[in-house]
């Protein structure tokens, strides 16, 4: 067993990843999936998706001569060994995106990995632990409607059962079908579950998809605390007519009802709390959506977040009276059912500690935010010690082709990260 | 020349159209293209509105013994000729429908001008003049974005080189290949031109598609104006974001704007005059529509209409202000385009009040309305003396599944449209 020098750190701080190489190879991601708007279209399943696997496989094996493991639910693992007997610390995040989405949310965790990886390669360190690569199946919402998928399997939140339920939303295509596709098999999934004896601690390098460090002027951030999620489908039944025979009285028109619902919800997520709380309708299906019928039919999904459990009761409630006073002036019928309510997740305090250190090593600011978007680090805080770590993104920008993080920043997240595993590497068992 | 016995019409008020076998020819007319909500999908060059062309043909020339006609943009026409120097009084109305739309629309007034011509041969009535059913081609907005096809070009509105730069919107097909699949030919429109010298004059009988027959406790109505119809696209430039990590202040919500402007225009409606105008958005298009990213574009139709060009006037002109003023405040950017401004019709007074004597001539009270819906009367009314026999619309449902119209109306309609065209016949020359 190799027992690490605890008096090299002056040495190890000076370890310095290569920027270009990371940069290019972001770039090359970048072109897999791309669309004619700029944006990446790498939905699970996808053939960009499938691409996107090649592509991080053929690096892993013919670059860090690393074999690459599909484990039952097709998370992609690679892991540097030693003969060490301790379990291996794990970097992670996920390859697939949103529909027209940006070149670093996912990607960049991966990426960094894989640099962190091969620097410590090439600089012959000796870690006392394997180093884990591991990009999540399915993190983005997609169209079998589950996401986080690939950590939700390891945390024991869905079993095969569930999984085997599981259908394209509009193909009628199985999950089972689609992970089989990438090389997993859902009736192995309870081989995918993590615990403590198999990841020492998991780290997420993550775009901030904000504006609170650029609002502050920082690169970088560790976690404190992972979003609620709560999410509802309202399904408002008016009536469809004619637009030009029906007169405004006699109308019962789900869009403006929905419109109303819309409105509300802004109100209530500025009045509750006006940085800590979001409220958004971001997906509408109007029927029959012809210009000259009055809407018959709206669906719509709210998505509301927050780290404080109070408030999200708060703002259910709010909600619920508004709407209930929309149903009576409309006189139409409105059913809700809520589809996701996924509790505020804290990091753990020991990795948060560890990021705090590494980031004042590579002389920056430190700082510590919550995230308003969920990440796979919330479920793999369930099994083991889990933080993230945020870098800058540019105005704020994210699940758009305008996603942007400046080189500057990911070199210093990089190397933050790199002082993180090392030091995770001297203080763990 | 057959010339008409002015003293027959005690023998011809008691001639009776067959209510049995108009209605079951409604029946088999609304099986063609059914769909799983019961609702009807027989759009302009759809499978199903090539085989409601196909029955109405058979049926035609099979049970009338009359020759059918395709004109170049594909209206169909068939023609009760005599030897009679006269032109044809012309009952006409389509055969194609909105997306899930009712039974009646556009069919009621095909199947009773058949009725009428099967009942005025079964009957030996001599007529003075030749007697015409035509089904126009294309009447309800189609993904070829022209509705009124078939009578815009017969009025001359639509020309060779207009028709040559229509697509459908998703395909991209030539309008002129789908033309030239209904057996027209596009390049030679100019020989679909109608006016005076063609058509003696042109009745349209249709439901009434809103209640204020069915309020007044009446069956039928003459048509005195066909609305104006004003269509605006507005496209919401917004910006798309992540729904978590955007605080509410940073925000630039298009579906939020757009929800905006659909509640001012419904107050707009309703402030300028309750009954006599109306105003819609019934398309609405969200991109990216997803649960978790802030919608950045949003596309919506709005329909105005009224039969007043000044309240129309006023309309616009408040709406603009509301749209300023969600800019100001949203700041985001809205392009504004008309896409149709087609002014209100007067019908022919002289069809108008034929169409009262016939109502009175079937013991009805008369009743004039105007029309919020447009119709392929108002081209007609350009080339020729043109009306409108409306009827009533159960609970005023229309463009949807409900769409429904009682036998006793449709048989009165029927009676009422056949002493009309005796009248015609008689009174022309």
């Amino acid at each position: 067993m190799v027992i690490a020098n605890k008096n090299c750190q002056c040495e190890e701080k000076s370890i310095q990843i290569n920027m270009k190489r990371l940069s290019q190879f972001l770039q090359k991601l970048s072109r897999i999936g791309k669309n004619e708007n700029g944006g990446i279209d790498r939905a699970l399943g996808s053939e960009a998706e499938k691409q996107a696997r090649a592509f991080l496989t053929s690096y892993w094996e013919n670059e860090l001569h690393l074999p690459v493991k599909i484990d039952p639910i097709a998370n992609m693992w690679a892991i540097l060994s030693n003969n060490s007997s301790l379990v291996p610390i794990i970097l992670g995040s996920h390859h697939d995106t949103v529909p027209n989405g940006g070149m670093f949310d996912g990607a960049l965790g991966i990426l960094v990995a894989t640099e962190i990886v091969q620097t410590i390669q090439e600089n012959g360190i000796k870690l006392r632990h394997p180093l884990g690569i591991l990009s999540f199946t399915g993190e983005e919402p997609n169209p079998f409607q589950v996401s986080t998928l690939g950590s939700k399997v390891a945390c024991g939140k869905l079993s095969t059962e569930d999984l085997l339920a599981i259908r394209h939303k509009e193909t009628g295509e199985s999950l089972a079908d689609t992970i089989a596709g990438l090389g997993g098999n859902v009736y192995k999934a309870s081989e995918a579950l993590l615990d403590k004896s198999k990841v020492a601690a998991f780290i997420e390098c993550h775009v901030e998809q904000g504006r609170r460090l650029m609002d502050r002027s920082l690169s970088l951030a560790s976690v404190s605390c992972i979003t609620g999620i709560y999410r509802e489908i309202f399904h408002i039944h008016g009536e469809a007519n004619h637009a030009g025979t029906t007169v405004m009285r006699d109308r019962k028109d789900a869009l403006l009802a929905a419109c109303e619902i819309n409105l509300a919800l802004e109100k209530i997520a500025k009045d509750i709390h006006i940085d800590e709380v979001v409220g958004t309708i971001g997906s509408i299906k109007v029927l029959p959506n012809a210009a000259n019928i009055i809407p018959g039919s709206v669906e719509l999904t709210a998505d509301i977040r927050t780290c404080d459990p109070k408030k999200k009761e708060e703002f259910i409630q709010k909600l619920g009276k508004a709407v209930d006073s929309i149903i009576a002036d409309r006189k139409l019928r409105i059913t809700r059912k809520t589809i996701l309510d996924q509790p505020p997740t804290d990091m753990s305090n020991y990795v948060r500690n560890v990021l705090d250190r590494a980031i004042t090593l590579t002389d920056q600011s430190q700082t510590t935010l919550v995230s308003m978007a969920g990440h796979d680090a919330a479920n793999m805080q369930l099994v083991t010690d889990a933080g993230m770590l945020f870098v800058k993104s540019i105005d704020g920008k994210s699940h758009c082709p305008e996603e942007f993080t400046q080189d500057e920043d990911i070199h210093l997240a990089a190397q933050a990260l790199l002082q993180a595993v090392l030091i995770l590497d001297k203080e763990l068992d």
